[in-house]
This record gives C-alpha cells, sequence and structure tokens, in this order.
C-alpha cells in the first residue's frame, strides 16, 4: 500500500483509547494546533464549531467520541453502563441534525452494543469492543477512500493537470479523501500532477483547505479565481476535473458545493472529462433526480463579510447564497465510487 | 429623452471650464467624494491611480484634461501654444500606455489642434475650441451609450431579471454605461428591472461599483458570487445577460473581464440568451479572432490579498490570475453597438 503523505489523520485515537486527537480545522492554514478531547461537552462542541468537518471525517470522530466516553463510565453493570452510552449518543446526534454520517455511524455503534448485549458481554468486554468498532468504521472509512482513489488513478498518467473545487481532500476525510485521492496517489507514484484549485466562494475551502493539504504532501497546486476554469479549460491546461459529492440522486445527479454546476458546464463546453469522486454510500436512492434535493440558503454575510470591514457594499444590499448547487447527470462523465466508474 | 438617474457623470468639465471635476472610484462605494483638478501632474495621477476608470471614461477624462491644460498656456504665439499642448498629450499618453481610448483621443485633440492651425485661428480661438472639441467627444459617448441602451432595451420587458459582471455602467463609461444601460432606461420607463451581479473576483468591480450604482439609482440589485451564476440559472431566475466587451475580434469572439467566458458556457447550456454590449470601436478589425487577443496576466496578490492578512494561503502559493477572458463568437446570442444588434 502506499505511504500516506501526511503524518496524522483529521481523526485519530489516542494510544491508551482513552482521547481523540484531531486537527482544529478552524485554524488551519494559520495554525496547525491539534485537540486531544475525551468528555462529550468536548466532542460536542467540536464538531458544532466545525473544528472537526467533512461528512466522513465527523462520522469518524463521533464513533470514536462514543466509544471513548464509554471508557469513563464507572458502572459495571450492563444496564447503566448501556444507558450512559445511549444518553451521550442522544447528546453527539444533536450536535449537527443534518449530518447524515454523524447520524449512521452512531446508530451503527448503537447496534453494535445492542449486539454485545444480546452476546453476553460484560462492560469490560462491551468497553473494548467499542473502541474496537469505532477503529473499524475508520478503517472502512480508509479503505472505502483508497479504492475511490485507485478507481481514479486508473483516468491519470504522468504530468496530468486535474482541476478541483472546495475541499474533499485528506481534512474532510480518512487519509486520502474522495476528490484528492487519486492525485496522492499519482504523487506517490511519481506523476507529478498538477492541481488546479478554485478558492471556492464564498467560504473558501479551497483557498483554506486544498491548498494547505495538496502543499503540504509536496503537489503543484496554483490557486485560482472560480470564475477562471473556464479561461483554463479553453487554454488546454485542464485534462481531467475531479470534484466531491454531497449527495447523489439514484438518477446521477449531483449535488455539491456551490459552483460545481458552474464548472461542469464549461467542462461540457471545451469537452474536458468531469468526474465525481464519493463513496457509494452518498448516493441516496430514496432522491429520484436533483430537482428533489433541498439546497439551503446560507448566510448573506458570508459572501459580504471578507470585505465589508473595506466598506464595500452596503450591509443591506439583496445577496444571493445557496450552499449547493445540482449539477445534471449528463454533465458528468462519469461517477467514480469504491466499486469503480460507472 | 430620459432623465439619468444620477446626479453627476464620472467625469465632468467645470463651469467656467478651467478644471475637471471627477468622482474618485478609489474611494467607492465607502466615500463618494469628488475632485476637481487642473494641472497636467494631477491629471497624470488620476488616471495612473484608476481614480477615473473605465476605458471610455479616461478617453473622455484626457480629452478635457488637454484642453482645461491648455487653458493655463500663458504664450500668445500660435507655435509656441501648441508645442505646449503637444508636450502635455505626450505626457498623458504614457500614463496609461495600452488605454485605446486614451490614445484615441488624445489623438483626436492633436488633429484637431492641427486642423485649427490650418484654419489659421490664433491662442484664444484655440483655446476655446479645444473645450468645444473636448465636450464633442463627450457627447458622442453619451449619445453612444444611449443608442446601445435604446438597442438593448427592445429585449427586456417588465420584471425582466438581467444577469452581469464586473462594471460596464456609468461609472465606466459616460451617463448610462454600456450592459447596464438597458437596466437604466428600464428603470426610468417603469419596468421595475431586477439585476444579478456577479462580486467578480479578484477586484470585486461588480460588487464594489456595480452594486453602488445600481442601488444609487434604485434599481432591484442581488449580489452574488461568480460560481453561483449556474445555479441561479438553472432555477429559472434569469431572462437575459448583459455583459460589456475590453475587445471584439472580427470574428465576433468577445475579449472581457476574467469569468465572462464561464457565464457563458452556463448561459449556453441552461438556454438562457446573452448579450455582448459594446462601442462599435470595440470591434477590432485587425484581429481575425480570439486567439490573437493576448491576456495580461495580473499580480497573484489580487487573488490573495483579500484574505493573506487572514493567514488563509502561503504567500508563496502560485496563482492563475488572468485579467480576461475570451468568449467564443457561438456562445454570443448578439452583439449590441450603436447601431444596432448584431
Amino acid at each position: 500500500m502506499d505511504k500516506s503523505p501526511f503524518e496524522y489523520d483529521s481523526v485519530e485515537i489516542s494510544e491508551d483509547k482513552r482521547a481523540v486527537r484531531i486537527i482544529d480545522q478552524t485554524l488551519l492554514p494559520c495554525q496547525e494546533r491539534f485537540l486531544t478531547l475525551n468528555t462529550p461537552e468536548e466532542f460536542f462542541e467540536a464538531i458544532v464549531s466545525l473544528r472537526v468537518r467533512g461528512a466522513p471525517a465527523i462520522g469518524v470522530f463521533a464513533a470514536f467520541a462514543l466509544a471513548v466516553s464509554a471508557q469513563y463510565i464507572g458502572s459495571e453493570r450492563v444496564e447503566v453502563f448501556i444507558k450512559e452510552c445511549l444518553r451521550v449518543k442522544n447528546y453527539l446526534i444533536t450536535s449537527r441534525p443534518t449530518a447524515v454520517n454523524l447520524m449512521y455511524t452512531l446508530n451503527r455503534m448503537e447496534g453494535w452494543l445492542n449486539h454485545l448485549k444480546e452476546r453476553g458481554c460484560n462492560v469490560a468486554e462491551m468497553k473494548e469492543l467499542m473502541i474496537c468498532e469505532a477503529e473499524m468504521i475508520k478503517e472502512e472509512d480508509v479503505q472505502c477512500c483508497l479504492a475511490i482513489a485507485e478507481n481514479g488513478f486508473k483516468l491519470l498518467y504522468k504530468g496530468v493537470r486535474v482541476l478541483t473545487h472546495c475541499n474533499a481532500g485528506h481534512l474532510a476525510v480518512s487519509r486520502y479523501g474522495t476528490a484528492l485521492g487519486p492525485v496522492y496517489l499519482a504523487q506517490n507514484r511519481g506523476f507529478a500532477p498538477k492541481v488546479y484549485a478554485g478558492e471556492t466562494r464564498p467560504l473558501l475551502q479551497g483557498a483554506r483547505l486544498t491548498v494547505f493539504e495538496l502543499l503540504k504532501a509536496g503537489v503543484n497546486v496554483e490557486l485560482m479565481c472560480d470564475n477562471m476554469a473556464s479561461s483554463l479549460m479553453q487554454r488546454g491546461l485542464v485534462d481531467i476535473v475531479f470534484l466531491g459529492a454531497d449527495r447523489i440522486a439514484a438518477n446521477g445527479d449531483v449535488a455539491n458545493k456551490i459552483g460545481t454546476s458552474m464548472i461542469a458546464t464549461a467542462a461540457k463546453y471545451w469537452n474536458i472529462p468531469l468526474y465525481v469522486l464519493a463513496p457509494s454510500s452518498t448516493i441516496d436512492q430514496n432522491c429520484a433526480c436533483g430537482r428533489d434535493i433541498i439546497i439551503e440558503q446560507r448566510d448573506p454575510y458570508e459572501v459580504t463579510g471578507l470585505y465589508l470591514k473595506n466598506g464595500i457594499v452596503p450591509e443591506s444590499v439583496n445577496v444571493y447564497n445557496p450552499a449547493f448547487d445540482v449539477t445534471p447527470r449528463e454533465l458528468i462523465t462519469g461517477i467514480i465510487t469504491e466499486n469503480g466508474i460507472m
């Protein structure tokens, strides 16, 4: 297996299994500060304050958070222990109610606990096996991302130039990320890929996080404003587009960070292949097509905040600020999951 | 004729014809400060420092600057007077060497001076007639913009929703501007148009100038990040796209502010009509197609500068920052000049 270009994962359990270590993403990239957390209140705060972000990373974090919290429960009585675990679980689940991965992994941990009870485990065994299950969840996530990365890597070659948007990398997901996974493999394997990273207005995840993690891994990255993608494509400087996904409808329409569909119309026109890289769990069979996906409208200040201090626009100006957009399937060359390229 | 929604033009000559009055665009929109200038050094500084910007506005300003400078020349001898005028002209022309309108109007003023000499005018007559010629240049610019506005207005109707990019309005051009001209007519005539203004990264001319002047004229404007245009179009919220042009090749390819071609690919895909509005003088017959237009690469700090103070990206990061892009003619529904819709 390839060596990770990073000396840490965005979410890790401590060696003694009694704490969770994360990099505080709110301080990136100016400060690389790690937090060691071990109380439900600290875990809750880390999720709410976005110190840990990226749906898969939040899911892994929540599983570790519950397993670690369980280590500190004093009672030896199974009923009391489980009741206390579920209290923590129900507390953590409210930290970001819309995060699907958070719900998924916490429910999986609850199911595991019930299974252990049925098997007649005592509290000490349960504590140990909860840690094992959380580690399994992370390992599965790592393996899924690696499989996505390997599938995407098949499309790359020496000197390939990849355009991406937002952050679907190492920080958001376990180890290699989704959209950036093939890039890291290509970098490890001497392909010297080049990445064009859109700054990703309004919240600048591209400029802040993608540029940070690619530079750290030694990848040749060039930052651009989002509106420059078409110009790059026209000049023949982009070979392939790799994007993540927040949700994929059953028909293949993809909801992802605002700006994705704009890149897709440009890529279609300039005839650049465009792939969406995501775990198969992102495909929502209950959602027939993109029109069924409700797009959250966010605070106007996210758009105006960067320059309001300079008096650039009146605070009262109307602002259009959707968090995501939907890219029609016909603009997408393929969807890459851990199972292959669709 | 429609009443201008603005109480001033971006460039005006004083009543006594001995000074030029401009609004200092570097301070907009936080401060609306007017400058009264009357020396060649002040005129030069105003152009270099972008206190006056927008190609047509610079052209008009330069003509006034030369005519006003001439008023202060002491000699009554025609030869000395003309020599001194040409010294000022050659000084002003170096202030922004690539500005076509600057060169055009200053050369036209020189031609006019030679014509007056041939006609046997004395210095006093020359001084007066130079002011007349500069006023004529401005008036022609105003009439040209009004004709563009009327031609574009034919495409509008009550409640029309217009998407625009950068600033091709009142501040950049005389009176009504180009791309925004039809919007101002529609506003005057009770059509209540709505404008979506892209912020226009990296230098934010949309957020700073377009939002400012539309709000001032009472137009319903909504600010968005550039990457949101496709999302708006997809949701059926945009009826028409109006853009300016820096240069139009003989085949119809259009060079304009970076991001224009990205909007055009989205508009093509979502089937939204897209028009470029510009004086016919913008069409460069010496330039066969878009590939012949050299695109200036600008300072990376323009991209990173907004957020460097917050430590968001390392100063050393590579940055792609072209000033313009080229939109292929097939993405353009029509080009609107003072002569009609092509």
